[in-house]
């Protein structure tokens, strides 16, 4: 597996993941629309199948999508991320530079889909793109998002770990699945990134478009969806490789 | 596997998955329902496992139920549809033939399912037959719809991968989530057509049952859930037979 | 497979159906639980999980729980409904008696584990127990009942043979899917019977069950939901059988 | 396997599926939240894939996560837990200890997530930790909790043997959804603790933690969803026992 085909593997994973997870945001967001207050489990469902769809779309490199879960992976002490291509410094760079990429392009392609929500309502929150705080308090934003990326680091490791593999591989309805629950039930508070491209991405596709009326970024808050994801992926594979042994 | 075979296999798959999916539209449409109000989460959930049943009922022909897919898979490369079954012309015609005329027997079985909701509102909506636009635009509409065949298409292909496979054969559970996530996703602005004959098929009973007071059949927009997931499908198929080599 | 293990499968898997399905309906109308209002896509999931449940409690039987389900393997020309037991008008008697007596079972555990709900809210309507229709129509309430119930057969048996095996062996997860989709789709008009066990066994509790203030058990229509269900399930395996070959 | 693998693979697991679980109601109930209002097939689906998460993440201790599921399995005559961990009061008394704080712990880190909603609601409800009935009555309560555990442990040994397993290995995917349906269709009356260490260990956080205003954490309810889930599991360990032989 060349490093070529990794890249264009992470970048159409997680740009699926992001057309899908950010649509569903405008879906439930924007009145003019057949999802328009379709409620919270809507928007878990529809984060949770983006990830199904993205993981297996990005079969090639393992369906990562994640920086927080590609670190987490290295931190797990894997030798290898697929069969031929070694953990290092410039296959993790190869990764993560395709999955930031990616859900840039997944979030200018939400908003092509929801080009005339956006016209109608004349202007675009940055909360379609990128996550907030309900309540906004650094220590505790970092503790929820560090909770929330433990636990789908730790689950991801454990669905390969399940049949006796090595627990690289992600499963893709698992991991769906589990990010339907990490949104209903650590998603309150912070709007779960989980996933510092996820967040970053978009924020950035918000701020470049030419949209009108847009409000702020939030730049002030985006270091914390970044690191605090990275702080409980790197956490949930080292635990793993102590447990898992 | 003879031609007359696939015929039926699509016919019978394509009934079943709109006689579901315009049934939970009924259901949630018409007030003398169990299922009145039921909220968009209701009918993707109803549409993706009426395309979980239909793909599991065309186990022979390989579930595709839907003219993009099967212009997909023929953009995708592929020789066969299934073991016997070339991709040529003649097969082509037979999958999408039976598609349409599968959906529209669907259709007309739905309108059969809930004649008594139908007598009793006194009107036909086409709205629960085919789908339209929240905001009409024929380019945006058409965006949305390629952009959410495209996924649709991409995914299954990725699904059939995922272990190994060729790429061809649709896997039920993970099309029929997916359907689910696309419909939450990206089924504000268009209503998620997503496939030419789900949307023609009941249009054309729709306009052809003797239903007192019908609205339009809305014909003018009618062409862009034809063009627009074929253009989608087609792009997925050819973007996917790149990627997957 | 002695027929004495069959009854007991059938029983205890159809009183685990009934006691979920039903307990699903009483949770969502009961006002002092914490499931009251929780709409029509979670009695949906209710009734899937619990035919998911009952399906694998049922391994021995092979998880038919429905005697629509098993004259409808009847008629799809099945010899054998698991590894040594025929398919003939004797043990088609022990299952049918068996899920009759199990969903009149599960009624009565439904009953005592909302007793408080029940006793708290002074009646009982028959509409927990078993089904009945929004708009009342025999030939329109019977034309329902057997389009669902054909999805069903058809739908379960095409499962079986997806990969290549006989079709008479349910998959408990499609199945219960399956059971979620006609729910959302079909429901509407009459509740969604799809199995006589499933009515008539609940009705029988409904009436016998010493509670004050009950209204009718409504047995006017209870031929309906035993009638259609098993024309659709025969139409199911014939048109099966037929196409399977 | 060693005991102290056993432990922390126990408390691990039970501590995410308390994390998640406890976390989804927190979620719903505190207003300044993502998911406030979610609705109860929200909170289903969440203790659902909270289960399913802890289930894999215990995979070296086979997922037990409950002490009523431990002495089921103990009941249902097993003489393994998992190869090379005997059945004996030794190994239970790990699994059970290992359940409890583990759960106490997730659901202090379920407080620590939520710490500003907490905060900003100024008191702490002990329904959010542990369960608590809509109508009280000791002998109810105890049939609604016995039923409930009964048929999540009768479910559970039978999707091992399904395919021929000697019925003690969970199967995680299918263990969440019957935990999705027993809370759909019998978590009304008491909240489906359906767990002892579900319900004690938040109990014991909830009367523990720093929390300002905390109401009473009903002591005097606390020992049914002790006593109830274990008479429950127990009895589902036996007649699954006399039932698989």
């Amino acid at each position: 597996m060349s490093l070529g085909s990794i890249f264009f593997s992470e970048l159409i994973g997680t740009a699926i993941l992001i057309l899908l997870g950010v649509g569903v945001v405008a879906n439930a967001v924007f009145p003019k629309n057949n999802g328009f207050g379709g409620g919270n489990l809507m928007i878990n469902f529809g984060w949770g199948f983006g990830v199904m769809a993205g993981v297996y779309a990005a079969y090639k490199s393992g369906g990562q999508l994640n920086p927080a879960v590609t670190l987490g992976i290295w931190a797990s002490g894997a030798k290898t991320f697929v069969p031929g291509v070694d953990v290092n410094a410039g296959s993790i760079a190869v990764y993560i530079s395709a999955q930031l990429i990616g859900a840039f392009i997944g979030a200018v392609l939400c908003w092509l889909a929801y080009k005339k929500q956006f016209d109608d309502r004349g202007d675009a929150p940055s909360l379609i793109f990128s996550t907030g705080p309900q309540i906004k308090s650094t220590p505790w934003n970092l503790v929820t998002e560090i909770l929330a990326t433990f636990v789908l680091m730790f689950g991801a490791l454990s669905f390969g770990a399940w049949n006796g593999g090595k627990g690289t591989i992600l499963e893709a309805l698992p991991v769906a699945f589990l990010v339907v629950g990490i949104g209903a039930s650590l998603g309150g508070p912070t709007g779960y990134a989980i996933n510092p491209a996820r967040d970053l991405g978009p924020r950035i596709a918000h701020a470049i478009l030419p949209i009108p009326n847009k409000d702020s970024s939030n730049w002030a808050y985006a270091w914390i969806p970044v690191v605090g994801p990275i702080i409980g992926g790197i956490l949930g594979g080292l635990i793993f490789h102590w447990y898992h042994g």
